[in-house]
């Protein structure tokens, strides 16, 4: 599989769409970041993406992980990249300068992460899980576990594990069993089992530093009863040298459909020596920090795996000749025309492309409210765009990875019979992008958080303020008239669910995932009516403005058919009893 | 993975329903089977695929099969099962009596496929592919060759395998460049390679018969310069004997992402002994007797995977505790309430049982089609049966698998982080569906035959006619509304489509794939109105009447979405260059 880093693009939607300049500019952490700068990086970013790291993809696939005695060994070609990867520290871009990061815009970090996600998505696993716990140390951590941990997790020397689910417990963490008990010297004994953790146990690094969620003695029962602590592979001394081996292990790796270059361990912690990473019984608050840089980067990289399904589709169609325009032959000369001829091949490319490139705006948007609520020297502006973010990391995480297993999907579908093999790769995307919908929370999970934590809670008034902010932008004439109608069937969507709620509580929960999606197809439209009104006047701006028409005519009224599946009443859902499925 | 076949809904559908019975009494080839002869057969099909045959799906996947010096080993298991499969004479179940075949009607043959295919997907296609092959020497062969291969393929002493794809040639046939030489004793010489041949080589019987399709020396170019051949592995002495090797062999198989357990090869016809099958240059025709049986065939394997994985979702969260009702604890006594009671689970349950259960009565009514088209002594009975055949079979192959893997899909994710590891099977029902989208004519390809031939092609009189017959049908009133405005919207919409294509060329490949949703929808939402009205007053029929509530509150609403994208005109789609993809 090749794959070239959607540059272009990304500084379309920096400086054409968002005017990235003009708003880093007003924050003084990255007044000093100019433009030169950023395509810099976005530039080298990109060669690192396509030349180092997507040449490991599918050897990674292929050989998958080895376990053994507790211990994981990688695929050979893992190591070198990703040291590449670390050396450039691509893993404390947006980390916290005072020890060591970058401190660059989440906004710049969310277009690499993408290209990394793209091109190797289990490599990437254990970069994105580094940069989770840097960020979870950075806001809980004491000045000393920042000194010791974070710049050794910016540079890739340790990597990052977080250790939540248990076997009886995912979902629901409020019935974990894993302990911690206090010892005289202010660290705890953790014990319990583990499971599906990731990068929990491998050998690209001399340490990994886990994230553990267990329960202090006399904890209260439930979520309010969890603490979080690191838990290091091997102990640290205080200057920062490797100690002995913690007490913990890899008892198994996980068989899967996909990543398979990324080591899924079951973890044995026999008390294992951790340390509390902020207040006792507030772990899980704590590790939503993670969890939701986890959330926006796991939407990314279904966002990816989207961008190189379409890649790999969009090259395959214009080389495979395969019968006849319908307007008679284009090719007269060979034996065929190109795919390229058949409409529905093109809705297909077409699907893959609008859910790419609105996937990206919207990512990056997400992010520009991340950097926004750190940053900005104004209170409101950071209150204001922190609601926003909460309110759109569900929808990032669920949506951009169900859009790029959509266009996986069509992507293998472009390719027929060639699809299903190994050789070509398609199939290896759908199988790696699949994970995305489920981990970090499923997106059942996600709609569920969205409408009753950030849609419900406040009455809708948060979305509200979000759709008359979006009906505020500048947009291309032609297409003002779908978007007026799509902010009014989702306000009035809102208003219903929100009323039809106080009646009934299981009516969330069934309608949450068409009201995600229609949330999600909304703020898709808004991000491509504004993306058509600034397109430049060359074949990339016209390439826009057609994408943008096709996403009116083609995608968008799928909110037609959620508004009128969110109106039904749950009884036909509750009304089934258990012994009836 | 366990699976129960679902007799009792096959019962519902062949009794309640569609009056199996009464049907059968007026066709004199169906006089003599009773219902307690097709209740019996039934039974014994849905032990023999859950107890015998089921228990080998997930072993014939961890295994696969393997490739060495021409040769492929099917896994372990595979043989004996298979030999349980073809002594109780399974694949002959609709064959010709006069040649050894049980001459039941296709209905019932529907149901004994889904139960197959649901209980090893890879292992089935041995089977199906030498009853297509069966049919398609039935229809065209000489008596000679009906006396030779039928009873043989039949009992399963021999398996069929179909050769058509050549590397540069999938969709369009037309250009492939296999070449058949006529010998002097009237057999013929056929030389070119074939790939994706499914059951190509294997070790499970002791002879394969290949239909190949190939080009006279003198053919005309294109479609219409192919002609088919009967290429047996070992040729066949006068006096049915295994004779000497043929010229042919596996030059290797494929690597796919499922149904590991089937061996797709690549085969090397290197001047193999062939035989004409029906009339020179007519093989495209003929071949497609085999590919029509195998269209609807490969629907059904959708239809079974969506009924197998939504058994193993229903299960797995019937047992797995995680969180509480929105109404309150359900199950106080233990740590959380089962998934059950979560409406968003309860969702995706009924999805999957919604499109399982109707698409097992399209299935069906296919099924009936094909029966009345074949045996019934009223001329005019055939000929509609007929053009209603062809026009369903795109939409059979095309929305059963398309509902399967969204059912596959959705049950993988009922699993959470459990659907994505090996162990539960969710993510092998994903894999092993997902090549019905593609294979046997995409189902791009299948769109285009329905508004292409089948629709457009009688400027939609056909269509018309089918509505304007299910428009009689004594409906549930509850549905009555809803119904008939789908009819409305699916007219309406042929009326559009037949109108606009006549002035663009690309409109029918445009709309092509969500016409056959739309198409497909309406026929679902028709025959559960029905099964609503005739469901019996129990446990079961409640069921159905609350399915039926959901399909039409939940899922026809599709078609609004699909009615808004087929009005939009192509110039987003073809405005696009080719470079611009």
């Amino acid at each position: 599989m090749e794959y070239q880093a959607p540059e272009r693009d990304a500084y379309f939607l920096l400086f054409d769409l968002f005017r990235a300049g003009e708003i880093w500019s007003a924050i003084p952490a990255f007044a000093d970041f100019s433009e030169d700068l950023i395509r810099a990086v976005l530039a080298e970013g990109g060669r690192l993406a396509s030349e180092v790291i997507t040449p490991t993809n599918q050897l990674g696939d292929q050989q998958g992980c080895v376990w053994q005695d507790g211990l994981v060994t990688t695929p050979p070609e893992f190591k070198p990249a990703f040291n590449e990867l670390t050396a450039g520290g691509w893993l404390g871009l947006a980390g916290n300068p005072d020890f060591g990061g970058q401190g660059m815009p989440k906004m710049l970090a969310c277009l690499v992460e993408e290209m990394l996600w793209a091109a190797n998505t289990s490599l990437y696993l254990y970069g994105t899980l580094t940069v989770g716990a840097s960020l979870c140390i950075d806001a809980h951590g004491t000045q000393a576990q920042k000194s010791t941990y974070l710049p050794r997790l910016y540079s890739g020397q340790w990597t990052g594990a977080m250790a939540l689910t248990e076997a009886h417990a995912g979902t629901d963490l409020g019935i974990m069993r894993t302990k911690a008990e206090p010892q005289a010297d202010d660290s705890y004994r953790i014990t319990g089992t583990k499971i599906f953790i990731t990068g929990g146990e491998h050998d690209l690094t001399e340490n990994i530093v886990h994230l553990v969620l267990a329960k202090l003695p006399d904890a209260p029962a439930g979520t309010k009863g969890i603490s979080l602590f690191i838990v290091p592979k091997y102990l640290v001394r205080e200057d920062g040298s490797l100690g002995e081996r913690n007490g913990f292990a890899s008892g198994s790796i996980e068989h899967k459909m996909g990543i398979r270059g990324s080591a899924t361990s079951v973890i044995n912690y026999d008390g294992a020596t951790g340390y509390l990473l902020g207040e006792p019984n507030q772990g899980l608050a704590a590790m939503f920090t993670m969890m939701n840089y986890e959330r926006l980067s796991v939407g990314i990289q279904g966002l990816g795996a989207g961008e190189l399904a379409y890649q790999q589709a969009a090259a395959y169609a214009r080389d495979r000749l395969q019968g006849r325009s319908p307007t008679g032959p284009q090719n007269a000369a060979g034996v065929a025309d190109s795919l390229l001829v058949h409409p529905d091949v093109r809705r297909m490319l077409m699907t893959q492309r609008a859910f790419a490139e609105g996937g990206r705006a919207f990512a990056l948007y997400v992010g520009l409210q991340l950097d926004v609520a750190k940053y900005s020297p104004d209170d409101g502006e950071r209150r204001k765009a922190q609601a926003l973010s909460e309110l759109l990391t569900p929808v990032a995480k669920a949506f951009l990875s169900d859009r790029g297993f959509e266009g996986a999907v069509m992507a293998q579908q472009v390719f027929g019979g060639h699809g299903y093999i190994q050789e070509w790769g398609a199939e290896q995307i759908v199988r790696d992008t699949r994970i995305a919908q489920i981990y970090e929370g499923t997106n059942g999970v996600q709609a569920l958080d969205l409408i009753g934590r950030k849609v419900l809670s406040n009455g809708g008034s948060t979305l509200r303020q979000f759709v008359d902010d979006m009906a505020q932008s500048e947009v291309l004439e032609e297409f003002q008239a779908d978007l007026n109608e799509a902010y009014d069937r989702l306000v009035r969507t809102t208003a219903s669910v929100t009323e039809r709620a106080r009646q009934d509580p299981n009516l969330p929960g069934a309608v949450s995932t068409d009201y995600l999606d229609l949330l999600g197809l909304t703020v898709y439209a808004w991000l491509w009516a504004r993306m058509a009104a600034c397109a430049p006047n060359d074949d990339f701006g016209q390439s826009k403005k057609l994408t943008a028409r096709f996403f009116f005519a083609r995608l968008l009224p799928r909110t037609l058919a959620l508004e009128k599946s969110i109106a039904a009443d749950t009884s036909a859902l509750m009304d089934f009893v258990g012994d009836q499925f």
